[in-house]
């Protein structure tokens, strides 16, 4: 490895100068800026290193998809999307997000933590690996959306039509953080979601308060069925919710100590007076990661402008998330909301269901987590700091959830990366050390870690 | 008084052109369109009617007030506006807004029932007077405020700058209804208003709602304190909210039997399924009369657009409005308020005061109430429907509460009268009739009926 490490030392100013490249390249999915520009641009890109590349189209925006042979039997995919947020507010902006600029060491431009820079790091680690060796130790596959933003219209119907090009002994999923010069995160899995919206309507129209003595009033009506489904102790009480949770494993608390949660600093950072129920230390880690949650997302019904109106609400709704943890499932939880709300008197109240996505976890001993902790301990210097979960969701799952596929997620932002915010950054070294994880990753892949 | 009905009757055309005359002329006070014209208007017409007319200047538009003088010790004042609601939706409207239509017996217009049409009854009833019998047996005082649509901010300085204008007998308030081809409504009182804003922060931004496991959530918050507030059966929870509540005098139950309320029409005009707590009959009408109120005016907190955000809100308002009876005080209930919230460990949340406005009622054994009553009887040929307090709150308590000058509400419009809204009507015959009935009262109060 250490020739790849020398490589790819010698040739940063070359790989910068291609992900500077990828940066000032607009790649906006919202809006579609740049986008057609992108896709071309990406394709040359895999096309020079020796991939072969097949556009496949989508009624959005395509994925591109490369092949790129090795010597050995194992085929390791990596998933990462071209597209990029929009750049409101631009005011906020200190250099232009399009500008690819790099500045006290850090490269600052939309896309760049999300997700460009963890792509090209993964392309470059995959042309330095040639360049030194002539070859890969293992098959590369490369799925590239452009949708990712958007939400993954398309990811589905990917997974449906394309068995061949999903099958894979692992992926290497969108991207992944850094401790501030210190270890690398190395994650798991993702949480499931269920999103809901709940609606309560007690009449047709709104009418004057001054009939609220008599006439139902809907936002009542929805303060008080939200008050059924959790409590101030923080307990979803919708009977079975907790059912399929399961107790930590010794691996899981193993894993559990060495992860880092600056509590002070998000308290004052956040200006929290403290957690939800003072809970600290390892317990709160426990229940960030491994806890399901009940969380209302937005509530709205009547008036809310400035000064007063006296209205009696008659249409009232609340926006629900309910963060999974194996083995929840979305349907099951509705259905157990149905009841439960039907139980309390609310049979009335309406459950739309606005997206559903289930939970997916890798295992801890599987070839390719000990390929990324390995080269993680090489390349950082650190053993990694192991995420059985993200707290969050994200796409893997489309992939992965039941299909037996194993999925690491490691990467070059960090927690001040401005994901999806003004002046979005990856520090330069971070990005130069995510090619050597890449590459490092291949190589002890291929030597069945 | 039989000379004067005939003498409305037969200037019936007249009177409804002197109406169609104000209606034809905007006065938005929202908009300040069409103000002044109007208040030369409204000079010039009490001139006509031999009043001697002030011009009260204000920061706002000005208060027009006329004096008269009669024969006879007594003043009776009247209080009315000359301003109007904007009209939108203006595509909703079937006649031009201001255009003074006449149409299958109803005056289409804005401002036809709120206010022009009850101030103009009112005139006509003096003008009629004058000129059948020469002079008025009574004092009569005008008010006529040009700011009601907008809350009347300068009703307050009016009554504490001027006492000697103030000073009357009895004031015959703004307007009211009749039941469609039955009687009319008498109205002793207004219920008090407090309104207030509840926010909660829970820390300074919106943050990811993967964080739910562990960080505070300002709408589970503001849920879980509105659910100390109220319970299902609709019973205020703060304690001391019912103490200075009092029970019925007979003279109220005696009333509350004649008091119409068509649950069934309402129920399905409104598309609801029943009332609170399913009370109906006597006792419905009472809930509705004499209990005070907690209502929610309107509450939001995070994301509530179409779709889902996975957010995790900081913040959270929610409008409440407490309708006041008698001897309930608003600056004790936000005493109470307050210690409610400080005793269920709320005392973060924030309580910000909108307004606050008394109660006011005015005696049953009144001589103004009897005129009113007994000139009801005369004209409409049914006793009246005596309420002794409107559900709602007007400007009444200005000039009513703790002055010790009895008030009442009579008028020319009806339940149909789309008052703030498209299509605003009033029907001839009523307009007709409330200048008989302001004739009326005008003749019993000088009797001292």
């Amino acid at each position: 490895m250490k020739e790849i490490y020398r490589y790819v030392d010698e040739h940063q100013k070359e790989y910068l100068e291609l992900l500077r490249k990828f940066l000032k390249q607009p790649s906006i999915s919202t809006s579609g800026v740049g986008m057609s520009e992108m896709v071309l641009l990406l394709k040359n890109t895999l096309k020079d290193m020796s991939f072969s590349v097949e556009e496949i189209k989508t009624d959005g925006y395509p994925i591109i998809y490369g092949v790129l042979s090795g010597k050995g039997k194992r085929t390791l995919s990596f998933y990462n999307h071209y597209d990029v947020q929009p750049v409101d507010p631009i005011d906020e902006w200190e250099v232009g997000p399009f500008s690819g600029t790099i500045k006290n060491g850090m490269i600052i431009s939309r896309g760049s933590a999300d997700n460009k820079g963890q792509l090209l790091s993964r392309l470059c680690a995959i042309d330095a690996y040639q360049k030194v060796y002539g070859n890969l130790p293992i098959n590369i596959k490369v799925i590239y959306e452009g949708e990712e933003e958007i939400g993954s219209p398309h990811l589905a119907d990917f997974r449906q039509l394309y068995p061949d090009k999903l099958a894979t002994d692992g992926i290497v999923w969108e991207g992944g953080e850094r401790e501030t010069n210190g270890p690398a995160h190395i994650t798991l899995g993702v949480k499931g979601l269920l999103y809901v919206e709940l609606r309560v309507r007690t009449a047709n129209i709104d009418a004057h308060s001054c009939n609220a003595p008599i006439w139902p009033n809907a936002v009542w009506r929805m303060v008080w069925v939200l008050n059924t489904l959790k409590n101030e102790k923080d307990e979803v009480l919708i009977e079975g919710f907790y059912d399929s949770v399961k107790p930590l494993s010794n691996k899981d608390k193993y894993h559990l100590k060495n992860i880092p949660y600056d509590e002070e600093e998000i308290l004052s950072k956040m200006g929290m007076k403290g957690f939800i129920n003072n809970v600290t230390g390892e317990q709160l880690v426990e229940k960030y990661l491994y806890t399901p949650t009940c969380n209302i997302c937005g509530i709205k019904g009547g008036y809310v402008e400035k000064g007063s109106k006296t209205v009696l609400p008659a249409y009232a709704i609340a926006k629900l998330d309910f963060r999974l943890v194996p083995e929840m499932k979305g349907e099951q939880i509705i259905k157990l909301l149905r009841k439960h709300l039907d139980k309390h008197g609310f049979s009335d109240v309406e459950i739309i269901t606005i997206a559903s996505q289930p939970t997916y976890r890798t295992n801890y001993d599987n070839p390719l987590v000990n390929a990324a902790i390995a080269a993680s301990k090489e390349v950082y210097r650190f053993p990694p700091v192991v995420y059985p979960t993200d707290p969050g969701t994200m796409g893997a799952y489309h992939f992965c959830n039941d299909t037996g596929i194993p999925c690491v997620m490691y990467g070059v932002s960090n927690m001040f990366s401005q994901i999806h915010a003004p002046n979005e950054n990856i520090y330069v070294e971070d990005y130069i050390l995510g090619i050597k994880m890449s590459a490092s990753v291949i190589d002890k892949f291929a030597r069945h870690y």
